[in-house]
């Protein structure tokens, strides 16, 4: 295990690549040594969560969470990559607040992957349904998306293969 | 990372060890290389359940999150330690039954320390404050344990050092 543990909180639009870069962070990091977790909104929603739904309440809820799940798995060393929508930012200033108060490294990485680029993706055509009005709550549709404004690293999915982008996030926050 | 995840799911009354046991199981099985997290009572009534009470309904959905997150890590090749009171047959049933229905190792450890032992060690006061009536819903007190008939591992802590009872444990188990 490594001796210190991290948080680093994905969040962006459903189709910015949260899932696909956290999968390539595990890889990079596991491979650097690190004992590593991935807490996925889409896991969470069909376990931990399963009693919530998508209000924003609720939203909140299932953010913190996540957070005291990182937090807990943090606290032992596990270099914790959450893959979360985490639409607010109050309830984003929660969970680092958390972290802060408990002496633990947090870092949000913001993927800015715009809306159209994401919407082109659709990879669970939940935009389809969105605008075909046959699903409600879709953030950057009829839910609010409220960007983070300080970010540690804020990144694009667009221009980089995820391995590349996985080993530059790292680099940055000093985990490689 | 150890390449296949399990749960240890210690289960007892306030006082029986759980703790202890789940800390030196954790050394153990970190020294053999595995990845392990401990997912504490105390540490969840902190966090992640700081919004549940002790009501049998809380207490299950405190069980039924603490499973919840032993499932998630325990998919990603983590073995999770449970250390819970956890003192309702039917919830620690829902917990193995997830694990099952997902193809997970799981194992109930029971430990069946007696209560007059437990009262006796009484780490936190609590049977002291129980007794006093300044405290309700104590388990073992005011409030119902329901011990296991088909835990994998049963276990006195009276007799064995953390550190061996721990060893024991895992060889029983077949991770060391």
């Amino acid at each position: 295990m490594s001796a210190r543990g991290h948080t680093l909180w994905l969040t962006g639009l459903s189709g910015a690549g949260k899932t696909t870069t956290a999968n390539a962070l595990c890889d990079v990091l596991r491979r650097a040594g690190a004992a590593v977790v991935v807490i996925d909104g889409d896991a969470l929603r069909a376990g931990l969560s399963s009693d919530l739904g998508f209000s924003a309440g609720d939203r909140d809820e299932n953010v913190r969470r996540a957070g005291e799940i990182a937090l807990l798995l943090n606290t032992q060393g596990v270099v914790t990559i959450v893959s979360l929508i985490s639409p607010r930012t109050e309830a984003r200033r929660a969970v680092r607040a958390r972290h802060i108060e408990n002496e633990l490294s947090f870092a949000e990485i913001y993927l800015a992957t715009p809306l159209s680029v994401c919407e082109a993706r659709d990879p669970k055509a939940l935009y389809k349904r969105a605008r075909a009005g046959e699903q409600q709550h879709m953030t950057g549709v009829d839910d609010p998306y409220e960007a983070p404004e300080q970010a540690e690293i804020t990144v694009s999915t667009e221009l980089l293969a995820p391995e590349v982008l996985a080993e530059d996030i790292s680099r940055r926050l000093g985990l490689l």
